[in-house]
Order: structure tokens, then C-alpha cells, then sequence
């Protein structure tokens, strides 16, 4: 099986570590290709970068050639979803979603703890539309920007700090929100003694158990291919 | 008083009809400009369309030089509004939201009627964000698709068949649910004995408001800059 | 245009208040006439004053012969608005409702600081009915009666501390949830960083809008006429 | 025990057959004296009625002398029940919820019946404001009016045909959603097959049951006492 | 009339105050039969506990050959009562809806205190299918297992302590969550300034207002007598 | 990795086919077991039977002796999950949710289809509590009871029938809505356009995910380990 997995972002040392995390979350036999669009925003943090984002991220999925069974877009709270489950005959799993889909699995009330406190309400309008934000009892943020995490002292500590207060709100499970989380789950997880879910692990057994299931986009409703029509993918002479 | 009032695709003549609309519903001195997209769709029916969409018109607000007090989104269901607020210091009024909140002050609930089936979920996730779905009856398509409407009887026929389907909803109050319908809302009235709110004209009147009150978008929040970083706003060399 | 604006109490000086800021508020060509209940409550701050309240301002509306484009029910949180709805011909903007409308589009959650606890219940209600609860983030009291109510330190002071709840639970946007507060917004807003709606001044601009447009209230349901039947409006031999 | 039971209109004799169905349903041991407000509409079908009955049946509470262990309030949809709330010291009982908190230990869903369509936002927020609409599964209209209803044939018709789609919504129990259907109970429920919740009768019992549990309503809150002030409670010179 | 109070564990001196409870709660002329199950835990406390409670109490009510009227079930928060609506012919009312059926009546907002924080899940599970978690501001854990309650001053202690958590939260009302609480709340009434319910009095007014007005279970739906086929109520040779 | 698969009832060639159905989900490397519980219903079809059946699964897995990674409930709608999750240090993955968390990911909304009428209620419990209702546009039943399905006509024109009012309702998925439909979805699914997600074969792809993530149950709220103390699992002597 071949998984395509987009980065929100420019940042390509950024899709490094997103297709490291999924490839160590994939199933054996399982490929994993990264792409990194080649515009849009440096770091996808606030509104007007995730639309920009979704722009990005819907052409590169457009252009590309290559084969896939299976499509994990890896940017926590940012839009485009929908777009490439319209675009796309393969089934289509986002990070957000699919960390809520199997924190749901794991305690009654799970909380999602991210980077900035701007990229709240994204996360909250992303969990809702996917229809599993009845769950959440928060979506926290730790106060670093996602070009500032690291797998160090200062971004465990912030976590922690945050964690803190998603076990008030009556979290019983964490959500990692941001793909540059990655590989934080289990240092996080030992100190917290809660089970901690990484997006795009998510993502990539989800998306592996729909391919292996023969499940794909419904194509009967909203998420029909998209009407032929002209388009286009960027301002004239760019 | 000046307005600016985007369309959401590349059909300049589309933009006129807009434009004209909001005219015609703008108050003495105010003047309005129209903007079309140099990129994007033709028309925006689905996810896709509308995520291109809305980073072609936040390109296009973001190159635009002139002064303008207040800018109205005139895509309806189309994504973009949150990082247009992000991005300017004046009001910013979609259409959608616009036409929900003045027709909650008609009738107990309201009914949107729109072009495609597509279309539907896009438009009932704009208006759940948004804070005006909960007296919203139903959102109903007519089937026509967004260059096909007129002002002619097949349009007609087409919005007042839906409309009966609103009714039976509970509908008390109709929406006109594309920006491409404007002008259609008396017709349309007289034959249902209804309000039939356009949200061209809702989002003048909104704008025109909040600038005449000295409110703007809070940038205390979500809604904050966009971070200065780096960011590509096209395909290099397109 | 001319506007009715009712208060929902007996005491003319808060009248005349509520009047002077609808002036302000009112476009050029506007006029604003203010009628004060001959009976019923000296300040409304509870459920049985908002009951009492809302059949004198039906009973005032009711008797008044003069003309008008529109009525500005000036009570935050009082009841009465589905009642005039019923009664009138002509658009119909409660205060409580409009400065919902207009906080939505301003920030992603608005929070309402009131007067005592006591009317937070009323608010809530009134605000879920019309609408427009979903994005509230909070209704807060700051103990303070009607009639206590100031452009001074105190009130400035009650308002700043509850301003600070406010921004905890979210919100973006504040609402001043009392005719009486009207006035206050520059002085609280310019004190805080954000955005602070006033009922009195929003209602005026929807209505002028809803007027400006051709709108008025559905008689297709709910808010048809008031069926013709005997109805006496106060104790007999009173 | 001895209840107060208020009528919502000015309509004598259907303070006597709510009486009667009171008395139906009381204990051994429980009195219950009727009281028809001096003034009011004479009958409640609409916004504006409601909310003129609901100040005159505070008035009415207000002027009464006698004793009392609680109030049963018998308007169905009508305002008014938290004013009661505020004014008394003994427990209060709305026919409204009162129909709704039996109903809902009867079967999943319940639906209610009552006389014009207009009736229904009423009963729809008064349900909701109680804190007991989520099993609702429909509000429906008969197409009778108040004072059209009777235990005769033309009233089983109406009420039977809206039975039926009740029963497409989902509803397993019905609720009489008018005080003036009070009787009908048997022959309905005979007829369909299914319970049939009068309001009159579930409000006596709960009212017993609070008084026999010496249970009444909290003054801690938003049903504290009324603030001492000036109210006039009618038209000067009325 | 006569009641079967079923309690939800083995714990023969529970079932006795519970017995106490539901008499001091009874009207003259009804009398109460307590059922302790002949298997089970000893007390529930988590949903393993009271899936095993739901299925004793149900074999218990299934194999009690006497007659009744009604029965109300002693578990807070536990699980069966819709069986036991399937099985039987009678009104069956459980403790948890009952106590939050009438708190409703006493204030806008109530707050359930029970024992354990890990029962709280359980009890919000069973408000919300009950249709009565809407005015509930808070569920809230005294940190007291089931059996270490008494009507002592620890015990009273943990609870003031909630009860201010509950004030916080908005709560006007408090139940009691617990059937071992029964008998407290006088005291904690008195202490608080609140109103206090308890379930097993709440249960057995309503069961004696359904069995006085006729009303029992639909089964015309959901409830439905259950399907004649093979069950075996316990592992063979136990 | 090994996986147990609990049938909810006695029926052991119902297991058979839940395992042959899990098999062939199951990864390579992932083996089966299936357990039918010694006691409880034939088929759960009813709330009586489903809370006989948690108990009876529940003791089924607290006897077993054997290793296992996760555990997958196969019972559509019946009770127990939480149960189980207090009990196992495993992963637990219920059939209901399951199939809605993946069919969460093919469309905007989804639709269940079932066996009898009955059973509807139970399963929209579950999928709220699950945390993924909110999706869910429909719950329909066949009308055919569980030990009446089959690979043939009458089975699948039942289905067909009410995949019809699925679409109407909105619907771009489908859910088989009892694990005695597993092997069904592909027929069906290829009669009807639609994606058909069954149950077993998603709980089985799911619990493979956590086991491969290394997730599991929280401890540390609701779901900690039961409290040791006295219970008996069935009737004394039975």
C-alpha cells in the first residue's frame, strides 16, 4: 500500500519529520511519500495561513502523478479536507480528525492541546465538521509557535502545563495538535500517565484501514468530483 | 463611505451583477468597488472551488492599494472570511452570515434555497460558524448550477419549488443562497408572500453599520495579524 | 425614515438616555421618536418586571398613532419582541438580539456584561430564542442595579472587572447588556482592546437596514397578525 | 393541601373545566380553587396574548388573598412561569413542562398536540426554557382554534390526523397541548394506542408531589424575590 | 397503591433506608415492598458495576411474582431502567430522571453531587437519554464511595464543599446522587439555603402521580414487551 | 497480534460468522478468537436483552483466561462497552462506534440501517455517548429481526428499501447496523453507489491501529480498574 501524506506547509525539513512519524506508525508493506507543496505559508498558523494552505495543498495533490491508495493531509486544524475528497477517487484522512476518531476509543472526554492560542478556533470548527467535537472538553494552547517546537525541555514543559489544565476540564485522553508535535507522544505520555494521540500515526492506520477494507469517498453527495470547469491555480504570471 | 465587495471567481461579469446589487441596496454616499479575482474558479460549486477560492481572494485583498472602510465577501458558502478578518483592519462582512442574521429578525426561522445540492454543506457549516444556524430550517437546492441562473422563469420556477420545500420545513423567511440570485429576491417575494433576504444587499447594510458605529473586527483574539513569515502566494513561475 | 424606540420602563430620563443614543446612531434623514410605558416597572430586573414590561410596551405600541418605519425595542433581555412582531406591520429590532447580530461579525465569541445576576437567565433565553446564543461565550452581571448605572468610576470599575471574566470564558467581543449602559462602549472599549456593542445604537442600524432594504416581519407564520378577539389591557377600574 | 389553579385567560367557563380536570386529578385531601384573571385576552393563541396574559396572571397572583401550597399555571406555551417563580414563596407548576416531565417517563419520544399552528414557537421555547425539549420529537397543530375545541367529533378528527404524524416523528406518548383539551385524554389514548398526557392533571401531581416533599422553589438565584419599587400594573385610569 | 423499590446492588441494609426513604416519601394508602437482587456487586460504582446491577435488578424484577403498581428503581446513574420499561406493564421511574424531573420545577439550573468522581459519566449519560441534562449546570463528585457514606459530619462536610463548586457552576437546586444519600438532604438544605431532592422521594411521587392519572409505559414503540425467545439468566451451573 | 471478538448472545454460528468476518478485516499476522458469552439472550434485539447481554459478555471476558491485544464487542447497539473498558488493560473497540468513526471519513453524514424498529433508540444512545452522533442523519430499521437475516433477496431488498430513506435523510454512507449483516456491504454496496461500512471488520481495523500505536484505555478517570469488593456473577444456585 502507498500512502501520499501532504505537509500544510513550505517547510520541508517539516514534512521530514511528518513522513518519519508516519512511517514509523505504518504498517509493514506500507510505503509512505511526503509531499511538500511548493507555495503557500512557511508554518500554517491562523486563518489566512490555512487558506492559503488548503490552496496549496489541493493544487500539489492536483499535480501530482505518481500512484497512491491513500491520501493523509498532516496539518492539524487547517482546511482543504473536503477539497480533496472531491478531487481524489482514494479515501482521504486528515490528522485532526482522525486523532479525535481514536481518542474517542480511549477515554470519555479527550482534549487537544496545540501551539498558539489563534489556532483554537480553527481546531475547534475542524473537530465539529467532522463530526466528533461532542467529546472534546478543551482545545488548549501551549503558547509556541510551530517553527519553535522541539522534542526539548521547554516544548515538554509547556505541554505539561497545558496538560495540566485538559485533566480539569475532564480530559482523560490528549491529542497532540500540531503535525510538528510528532514523536512527543510518548515522552509526553510517560510523565502525564494519560494516553497521548499523534495525528498523523491517526492518520496513517486509519487510512490504511480503509484501503484495506475496499472503503473509499462516497462520490453520491457533496464530495462528487469537482464540476469541469476552467481554474486558475495562481495569480497570472507568478 | 466606501465598500469593497469581492466576488469569489474569476467571472467579472458576475462581479458587475454584484456590484449593482450593492448599489443598489447601499446608502447615500456610500460608493462601492468591485473586485474580481485574477485567479481561481469561474464559478465556485464545492470544497474544492471554494478553498481556491478563498485564497484567491485574500490575494487579491491583500494586493489591492486602495484606502476602503469596510469589504463585503460576496461568495455564498465560500470559505475565506476568518482570514480576511485576520488580514485587514476594517470590517469584513460575508454574505452568508449576513443574510442569516437579518433574516433571524423576520421570522422564527429561515430557509436557505441555493444553486447545487453541492452546495449545501459548505453553506450549513458557514452559517454553524458563524453563530446563525440554530433558527435555520433548511438549506435546499434548486439544481441549477451557478451560471445557469437568470432572472427568467426556469430560475423562477426552480426557486419557487424549493421554496415550497421550505415551508414545510417551517421556513417563515427565505435566503437567497448565491451571490448570482441578487435581483431575483422581489420577484421571488411577491410570488411567495415571503422575505426573501439577498446577502449582497444584507452585507452592505451590515457594513455600512458596523462602520457608521465605529466597530471593527477584535484583534484580540482569533482574529489577530496574520504572523509575518514567509509565504508564497502562487506556484512559482506560474 | 422614523423609528419608535420604547423603553421597557416607566422612567422617562432612561428614556430620553436610550433616545440620545439612537440619535447617535441614527443615519442622516433619520428620525427617532422615544415612547415611555405609561405603566408597568421603573426599571426591569427580572422575570416578573420583563413580563410586566412587555404587556405595557405591547399596550403602548398598541395606542400609539403616530407613524413609523420601524420599532427599537429598548429592554435588553426583556421579553415582548414575538409580540410586536405579531402586532405590527412594520420591522421590528429588539436590543438584545441586535447586538448579538453585530458582535458575531465582529470577533469569534461575544461575550454580555449586565447589570445583577439576576437577569443573566432572561439573557440567555432571549438571546437562544433569537438565534443567536451559539458564539456567546458568557453573560456575566456586574451587581450593579439599573438604576445605579453611570458614565463613572463605579460603573466603569463593576464593568472592567467583569470584562476581565469575560475575556477568560473567550470572548472577543463584549456586549453591553443594558439600555441603561448606553454610552459606555467608547470608554470601556478604548479601556480594554476590544470591540463593545451597544444594543441601542445596533438596533438602530437594523432597523434602518431592514427598512433601507424593503424588509419586514414574515406574517406567513407565527408572526401573523393578533386574531381579533377581546382583550383587555389592564385591571378594570384601575 | 389547597392549589391555586390560574387560568391564562379571561374565559370563565374554561376555568371551570380546568378546575374540573384539576379536582379529576388531585389527591383525597387536596382543594383546589380556580382563578380567572380580571383582565387579559379570552383566549391565548399568539405571542402578543401570551404575553398580556402572562402580566395579568401575575397580577392576579399578586391580588390574591388566600392561601395557598402551590400554583398550577394552566396556559399551555404560555408566558409567564418564571415570574410566579420570583413572586411566591410556594412551588410553581406550569401544564407546559408539567405534560413534558411525565411524558418523558412514558416513552423515548414525545410529541405535542395543541390547537393553531402559530401556537408552536411558543411551546417549542417554553419546552426548551424548561429544560425538557430534547425528547420532543414534534409540536403540532390541529388547525382548531382555543375556543373551537369540544369533546366531540370534529376535535377527536383533528387531533387523531395530527396523532398520526406525531407518530411518524417518532413519538411513542402525546402530550394535550392546550388546557382547554382537558378530558380528551381518555378518548384519545383509547382510540391510538398510545398514553396521552393532559398538562392540568400532570401539573396537580407535581405540584402534590412538592408540597408532600416540602420542596419549593430556590430563592438563591434567579427567582430571588422581586426588588421593592415602583410597578403600576395596568393604564393609569383604565 | 403498591410500589416495588428495587435497590441496585446486594447490600440488604441499603435497601432498608432506601425502603425508609420511599416510605417517609409515601402518600397514605401506598405501600412500599423493598427488592434486593440475589445477585450483583455489592455496590455500583462504575459502569462494570452497573451493567452487572442493570442485569440483576431486571432478573429480580422478572422473577417477583407479587403484584404492583409501579416501580421505581434505587441506582443512581445505573443502567436497566429501559428494560425494565420493556418487561413490565406498570410505571417504572427511576431515581435519576425523577430527582432531576423535579429540580427542574425548583430553579433554572440544577446540580447533581454524587459519590465518587468516576460515577459522574454515568449519571450525565443517563440525564441526557432521560431528556433532563439540559438545565443541569454541573455533575459533581464528593470524593465518598457508596459505602462510606452516613449521615455524619464527613459526610456532610464533602458535600457542603461540592455544593459550593455547584453554586459556581450556576446550580439554584441540588440531587442528591446517590440512593445511600437518602435521609441527608434536611440537613444539607438547611446548611445551604438550596433546595435539596432526593430521588427516591422524587421516584415515588411520580410513580404515584403515573399510577393515579392512569399513565404507563407506551409500548408502542421502543418499549415494547420483550421479544418472546431463549435467554439464560446467569452463567449455567452457578 | 491477537484479537478476541465477544459475541453480545448465545448464538454460537453467530460468532462464527462475526469471525469469519473479522478474519477477513484482520491483517495479516493479527489472529481471532471468538467468545460466546454461556449465558444471556439468543439475539439482542431490545433493551432487556442488551443489558442481559453486557453482563453476560462482561463475564465472559472477566473468565477468560487466555492473552489477548484488544478486544472488539460485537454486538451493534447493545451495552457493555464501558464496562469492558474499566475491566481490560486492553484496547476495547465496540462494533457501533466503530463503523461510525470510519464512516465519519467517506462523508459528510451517515446514515445506520438495522434490524427491527425497536432497536433504533439504543443505537442513537450509543452513538452519542460514543461521541459521534452528530453525523449520523438517520437510524432505520428493516423490519427483519436478527436471527431472520440471510445472504438472499428478501435481506437485501429490506436493505435497499430503507437505504432509500437513508439518502433522503441526507445520507452519503451507510452503516450495516447489526453484526449479523457483516459480509452484506459489498453487495449492497454495489447496488447502491453508496459506501457500506460494517461494523466488525472497522472495530477490527481500529483495535489493530490503537494495538500497533501502543494506545490503550485510559486509567485515569472513568475508566480506571473496577473497585475491588463482593460480586456475584448470576442467581445463587442457578
Amino acid at each position: 500500500m502507498h500512502l501520499l501524506v501532504t505537509n500544510c506547509n513550505t517547510t520541508a525539513s517539516m514534512t521530514e519529520e511528518i513522513v518519519a512519524g508516519a512511517r514509523a506508525a505504518a504498517s509493514p508493506g506500507t510505503t509512505v511519500t511526503g509531499l511538500t507543496p511548493a507555495w503557500g505559508p512557511e508554518s500554517a498558523e491562523g486563518w489566512l495561513d490555512s487558506y492559503l494552505s488548503a490552496a496549496a495543498v489541493l493544487d500539489t495533490l492536483r499535480r501530482y502523478e505518481g500512484q497512491c491508495d491513500a491520501v493523509v493531509m498532516a496539518g492539524f486544524g487547517e482546511h482543504g479536507r473536503e477539497g480533496a475528497r472531491e478531487l481524489l477517487g482514494v479515501p482521504v484522512v486528515d490528522i485532526t480528525e482522525a486523532a479525535a476518531h481514536l481518542a474517542c476509543l480511549l477515554g470519555r472526554r479527550y482534549a487537544v492541546i496545540t501551539t498558539l492560542d489563534r489556532a483554537r478556533g480553527q481546531i475547534e470548527d475542524s473537530l465539529h465538521t467532522a463530526g466528533v467535537f461532542t467529546n472534546c472538553s478543551a482545545v488548549l494552547g501551549t503558547g509556541l509557535g510551530v517553527l519553535e517546537l522541539g522534542d526539548d525541555e521547554r516544548t515538554l514543559d509547556a505541554f505539561v502545563a497545558a496538560a495540566e489544565r485538559a485533566k480539569e476540564s475532564g480530559a482523560e485522553v490528549l491529542v497532540l495538535g500540531c503535525a510538528g508535535m510528532t514523536g512527543l507522544q510518548r515522552a509526553v505520555g510517560d510523565k502525564l500517565g494519560l494516553p497521548v494521540v499523534d495525528g498523523v500515526a491517526a492518520a496513517v492506520k486509519l487510512a490504511e484501514s480503509l484501503v484495506s477494507l475496499g472503503l473509499t469517498t462516497s462520490k453520491a453527495g457533496g464530495y462528487a468530483a469537482p464540476l469541469p470547469k476552467r481554474r486558475l491555480w495562481g495569480p497570472p504570471g507568478a
